[in-house]
């Protein structure tokens, strides 16, 4: 892959708002006449958690967004993509069922599409700078400012079925769920990433990490400005939604597991559950997310499968019943999925392989996280 | 140094206290005649923060009481003494003051008589098993059990000169003053420390560790309790008050200087600080801490550096005055300082002796802490 795509597009988004966010308000600007500057390369992180397989939502959402960016690269970009399991045990798990977890996601990133020639592809926990630098950053964010995020207390909410997060204790959540964002930014900075492709979801955790990095910077490295403010990519997000209850997204801790299409189920699987999925009684196909968000769920699953727009998959079945849609749906699942199902199936049964590529994306994710440790530890006068 | 001390005493308040603990209340006891069990060997662990000299209530409070440990533990007793780097981030520091503090802070272990062929010396900044570790335990236990310690409030009153720790917001506090005795109790965790010798002010904090240590055991080790619970190794403690005003103790960050003695105080600055020394107008020498507290505190002083008690060396002084007593306690201050004065000023020129000394900590250190690393990664799921 590498070299393929030196001339590939870059995201709009980026360097216009970093420098703008670098920039001092009163600071002069004066105009010269110059080439268009080459873009600075960037360091791309992200993160999936070991808990569970991904289902259809996590795909589109993340996964095949990961591959297209990995596609779209330039060749001095970094990309690297880290199964996070120090973040799994802010939640209970089962210690055999989160090791199965960890390797199963490596093989999952491989399945997709994700080239550990070209990326690296790295277990969190095997980069013990991450925890080093999380205590450091640690030391420069108030715990007001964790208090007030409000993942922690929802992901307890749903961890313990609560109906609402203020019937959630803050002071019984463990220290894990509340310095959560904290390791995160760790995870980000550690390889001075620029970009960050992550859900919306996530928003604050990256506004969190550009804070912790801009006091870093404050605290020790005012000329320099050590860290870069880390973006978030988001992109124009495929929002699928539960297939029995269109009224929330699609979800790996959903209870009904008939909600949702995970990334290894079969063809009869993805049959049964499609058929089963919730639409309505109005006649022909029209995309209609308020008024029947069932019906545009399967358009919105349909399109992302076939990249079309979902209008333009009710084009198509304007004049058909949801019968024939769910026909349409099953098979481009089924397309879609094949592949990278037979894949993992292949890969699962390599465990030597994959830990030999979960291995050597240590090593580089180790060799740039210690660099800019080694850094820090100047900075901060702990060398 | 090594294999001189085989027939040691142990401390009694060990092995009891531990087992009484991790007995559950409901089992049967067994009576049976055995020989007298070998004492288990202890692993002894202690930390002291790069911040500033140490004065003389460091020096007879933890740093005597280290070398007298060093002495008297067995031959299969461990000893390590860390310079702990990342926990002076949980106040502002500066960076250069800060290196040159943590290289003055392992030549004074060795100055004092800390023998680096028989105890572990090394910067806790050097193992990054520490934190690791931390995150792991950071994961079972709840923010309101650490909101509820008391020291992390009161480090901040002193830091910023509050007049009470009510005017402190917790929410401004940062992250790492509420999580410093998780980090504390993985420092000790991670070599399986049995013992731990510290002031009575951290007894909130061992308690921390033990409880933390259980919460592990029950979450990944039942059966076997891979952690044993550390002990709190108190000593009959030479409380040094200050010597201007001996209501307070003897203190680092007090305002007055003069209240203090540092361990690289000339003989010329100790004779005008106990010259200066707060006592009273009663006739005669008598050791009372209630009625004549800055008298008792120099007598407290005289007992340290010569061994004797405190009633002790009152009697000697019975019939005398503030002049005779002043007098004996400059010159015992500096007899007791000025070995250790002499080596600090020798091995501070020798900075790169002390790096040695502290790599060569370091890779003991990181021995021992990989291998409980590595078991607790096993237990986790997360290898």
């Amino acid at each position: 892959m590498k070299g393929a795509h030196t001339t590939c597009l870059h995201f709009t988004f980026s360097a216009s708002c970093l420098v703008g966010a670098e920039t001092d308000a009163g600071a002069s600007v004066r105009f010269t006449v110059v080439d268009a500057p080459k873009p600075r390369p960037r360091v791309i992180f992200s993160g999936i958690q070991p808990t569970g397989i991904p289902h259809l939502g996590n795909y589109f959402g993340a996964l095949v967004n990961w591959v297209k960016l990995q596609a779209e690269a330039g060749a001095d970009d970094k990309l690297l993509f880290s199964v996070v399991g120090w973040h799994a045990l802010t939640l209970p798990q089962d210690p055999r069922k989160l090791a199965a977890a960890r390797s199963d996601m490596i093989a999952l990133l491989l399945a997709v599409g994700i080239d550990p020639k070209r990326s690296v592809i790295f277990h969190q926990d095997h980069v013990q700078a991450h925890t080093e630098l999380s205590w450091i950053l640690g030391c420069l964010i108030s715990v007001g400012r964790l208090q007030r995020m409000t993942t922690w207390k929802s992901r307890l909410a749903v961890a313990r079925n609560a109906n609402d997060e203020s019937e959630i204790d803050d002071s019984v959540l463990n220290t894990g769920l509340l310095t959560y964002p904290v390791l995160q930014a760790a995870d980000i900075l550690a390889y001075k990433s620029t970009h960050v492709p992550v859900g919306d979801d996530q928003q604050q955790h990256i506004e969190l990490a550009r804070d912790i990095a801009d006091a870093f910077n404050r605290a020790y490295s005012k000329k320099r400005r050590f860290f870069s403010l880390p973006d978030l990519m988001t992109t124009p997000s495929k929002r699928i939604l539960s297939l029995t209850d269109p009224s929330a997204k699609m979800s790996k801790s959903a209870f009904d597991p008939k909600s949702r299409i995970e990334l290894t189920h079969t063809a009869a699987e993805i049959t049964t559950r499609i058929r089963g999925a919730t639409t309505d009684s109005i006649q022909g196909i029209t995309y209609d997310p308020v008024a029947r968000p069932g019906t545009s769920n399967l358009l919105t699953i349909l399109a992302a499968c076939t990249g079309e727009s979902a209008e333009a998959c009710a084009a198509r079945f304007a004049s058909r019943d949801h019968g024939a849609l769910k026909a349409a749906v099953t098979e481009a699942v089924e397309a879609a999925l094949a592949q990278p199902r037979k894949e993992f199936t292949r890969l699962r049964a390599e465990q030597t392989y994959l830990a030999d590529v979960a291995a050597e994306g240590a090593v580089k994710a180790r060799e740039m996280a210690d660099a800019t440790l080694r850094e820090v530890r100047k900075l901060t006068g702990l060398a």
